[in-house]
């Protein structure tokens, strides 16, 4: 069996979004690319996740041609694929409904970067794509999901580009959030303050509906307290 | 005993919407359909959840007389029957007072087809009925909720027809939501997505008044993704 | 020990109050009325729940005199007796701070009878009492929060009578509800639907500023199906 | 070890954070004092809560100096150790991201004294400091965050002083909360309390955008009938 940790690591990452109320049913799922080898590991589709073993993880090459396992992959593999050709340094990708990241993707906004809890994970606001056209929904609509969060980070649909390792998390318009990092464990704990970072800002703006974002130097200091080579959070970094 | 095995079916449903917090105490019901032999199985009136057993389920016809059963069957048991007569492809009916399909229902609103997670189950918004009239109310009121629900399906009430095999939920003005399916298991989870989609509905409109649907490619797109002979859903249709 | 039954009774109702979400730490508190022998058995105050007993309940007289136990009774003692002296048919008294509820006694605002889910408890808007004044806050202020309650009720402070049995609750501005029902266990009960009300009042007023009621006929359809000689609903009427 | 009792009692605060559903992941930190040695302890940074022993608590001085433990301490100690050194009767201090009073922080709104609940606890609203300036930000952050504080209850930002010991919380500018008390127990006592009370006045702003706070008579007879020689709430101070 190809890829044995790495298929656990995946199916943990799964079970950490269900623990966390992230997904209803099988409304989710999380994916881990092995880079050495150009091999992904994904959720099969509509799989209870109670029964979930590592060996139901389904092995694909990065343009999602089935390398190992007999059930189907995840609907989304396309927009999986996609991310780790593109988002070079990304290992792992997770995309759920959950609730409140999944409101401000259905009302076309994303979600500003109103405090620390928000500026410890994410550099600024967490994007939303274009809406995809007709033609993106009519033709490969999964691989389309994957170029719009694409065109979002590079600004290539007329907004600021945004460096996908600093925000690692995108809304796709009208359907739902993707997130990712570097490993399936850190994709899934970002899915998780997403939705913890979604929520408040949803209650920021029901108390104060211009309610402005954190000044530049907070995000900075909030930010790079957990990130990169000057981080002070934590136990020290593994790697 | 009539019908065991459609018995565990409804019983399990009921237990389903226990388990996903859609009912509280005794709010809600859930039935199922014997189409061969015309019979239907209902959860009998106010008996607390964790001591129903299949036993306990009613045996009516498909106008509501028992044919098997001690206990009352459920006060709601006219709107269930109706339905199965009017609407003869579904399989199980179940009515809760989720809240915020309810708050919904209460302000009279469809509960509009934000996002994905709505076009994956329901082909559109899910509607609401009309008010019913005093003469609905002081009449054969469990029957003519019912009749409102098949009114509203059909286009009778002025408003525009919908498919309930397509949109397989109705709200009914200030009262709650009914919902069904295929079979038992499909009408209680469709009700735990409408909870679900109602609650994001519910935080779009918190975030954007105006928020628009999603267009009738993604629709499309979504729902048939899931539904009918092309579905690439999951591990391939049983059925 | 006196009224062994009651007291069990009033412990069951206080802990059905926290398994039930609607009180906090010990935020809440359950009394029944013996009406032959004229006296009250109230939680504690400030005991923790886990720790409750049924020797820890204290007994009254109807005036809050102490007739048998060691600790402190309740600190809104005072309003739960004189709600028995006043209202003469109701056997329990339960006071939470319960979320939702509490929310609209703080706005000072009634909960609008919005749906069926109220109708069938609550025959008409839950009120909301006047403003206490200075004099009544700086005087005898438990039973003062009482007298606001009768004064409501019977429509002494200008508003319209309500029935203390047909409506069996009470919103005390600025601070929280009072529930009442013939037994410790219907006081119990009426708390927790009057919480799962206000929770779908708010979002149905939030999604409709100006909602309207539901109309008298659907209100009189529905309590009336769970009350009274007539009532359909359950496994007949024990009493 | 040193302090043996007041570790373990840290440590349960801190697990009673997270018990109450205050905290996510690790965000969140507890730590009390001992004022005749003056030593601190507090939480280590980023250590999962399930593994969290006593002897894992860090001892510093009361300038942050370690005196004993191998961890490195919450990255928020030096907001901690100020308060400690300018609020000489606190015990404990907590620090969460709790959901609704972050959303307060956020909005830079303090959280009003709408009702009774709120009264028991914070003798008036629930302040919130100005926003850190950008040399404080890019200077002792940490310190800085204690400074705004300290400056808020002291009235030094211009705003009306605030006694430290009648409101035993205060929100950061785009940040979350910091909560006091006498001991680890009430500190995250008020953490919880302070949550509440902080979804009930979002839900109160939801129901009625200019709510008006209790009377200062309401506010005096709650805030006494729980704290001071007069106290009637409970079974007897034991202090």
């Amino acid at each position: 069996m190809l890829l044995k940790q790495l298929r656990e690591e995946v199916l943990e990452a799964n079970l950490e979004l269900v623990r966390r109320g992230l997904v209803l049913y099988t409304f989710g799922n999380a994916s881990g690319v092995d880079r050495e080898q150009g091999l992904v590991v994904i959720k099969p589709s509509g799989v209870d996740y109670d029964v979930l073993k590592p060996e139901h993880m389904v092995v694909t090459d990065l343009h999602g041609k089935i390398v190992e396992g007999t059930l189907r992959p995840s609907s989304d593999l396309d927009t999986h694929t996609l991310l780790y050709r593109e988002f070079e340094q990304i290992g792992a990708v997770v995309h759920t409904h959950s609730e409140f990241a999944t409101s401000f993707a259905q009302a076309g906004l994303p979600i500003p970067a109103f405090g620390t809890t928000h500026a410890d994970y994410f550099y600024g606001p967490v994007p939303v794509t274009a809406p995809l056209s007709d033609a993106a929904i009519g033709g490969r609509y999964v691989h389309e999901t994957g170029l719009a969060i694409v065109a979002r980070f590079r600004g290539l649909d007329g907004s600021s580009p945004v460096d996908p390792l600093a925000v690692p998390a995108c809304l796709v318009a009208g359907h739902a959030p993707f997130v990712w990092g570097k490993t399936a464990h850190d994709a899934a704990h970002n899915a998780v303050v997403l939705e913890a970072v979604a929520r408040m800002a949803y209650r920021t703006i029901g108390l104060k509906a211009n309610a402005g974002e954190v000044s530049q130097g907070l995000l900075d200091r909030h930010y790079f307290r957990k990130h990169g080579k000057d981080a002070t959070y934590g136990q020290g970094n593994p790697s």
